[in-house]
């Protein structure tokens, strides 16, 4: 199974391509779509629909795990990341790629085994699950990743958290 | 000129297609693409994206107007109308449609006159300019052929509000 893990942001998405086979995990790509904030936002929504579409293209994931979004306190912030994340899905959606929503306490709990653990314990474990030489740099290529990796590990109870 | 106007929803969105050439509107269509709460958010994304792209390929127009995102009262809501907004916007923007924001302060002062005015003022005023038999219904198809009449009458200004 070849899952994408998506951590949206206008400015940043983290992105994390993994494959996941008899409970062996084999990264294939992770990276960060930026766009500049010189840009306009249909630009930059353009750009972020237009690399995630290509990626899902060339890899073809089975399936697209996105952390819920939730309410953060940056108002405008949250207001554009929301838009992000909206193109970010349709891009699957348009490819019939079946998608998975987890909230950052079950993204902790798939990853690390419990939902306290800090930001340094999810990023080390994603590290040390994926056999990655260091921790992936910005952290929301690590977010990315940790979101696939949850996914996997939700596997096994079945597609509670399927969206579509 | 033909100017799509939006009102961005996740279970109603509202356009209105106008043409405005000489000072004066002729409203070539609108209506609402609704969405169905039982559907997925990727199912509901992507029947607006397709209907939008769909009404942007068929009518060609040259503008999109659109209302800036606030910040309503329900936080889940709003992040859901986001999601929607971001889609609209990538429509037009992969079709190279140029796009156009005002805030709803812009949009009474584009319509009524006056930043002050009430619903039922804004949608009589809507009901006029486009010599329409009664005021359109929902609310959200009104909206839209608001911010279409508020670019509009904008164009004489330049263009302040592009934000693509």
């Amino acid at each position: 199974m070849i899952i994408i893990g998506i951590d949206p942001g206008i400015a940043i998405v983290g992105f994390g391509i993994v494959e996941y086979k008899g409970n062996h995990f084999r990264v294939i790509s992770h990276g960060a779509i930026t766009t500049d904030a010189s840009e306009s936002l249909p630009n930059r929504l353009e750009i972020i629909y237009t690399s995630l579409a290509s990626l899902m293209e060339k890899y073809q994931p089975s399936a697209m795990a996105i952390e819920e979004l939730f309410f953060n306190k940056n108002t405008k912030t949250a207001l554009l990341v929301a838009q992000a994340r909206g193109v970010a899905i349709l891009a699957a959606s348009l490819q019939n790629i079946n998608i998975y929503e987890y909230t950052p306490l079950q993204v902790k709990q798939g990853v690390v085994g419990y939902g306290r653990a800090d930001k340094k314990q999810m990023q080390t474990m994603v590290k040390t699950i994926l056999n990655l030489e260091k921790i992936p740099k910005p952290d929301d290529v690590a977010d990315a990743l940790a979101v696939a990796v949850c996914h996997a590990h939700s596997g096994v109870f079945g597609n509670m958290f399927k969206i579509k």
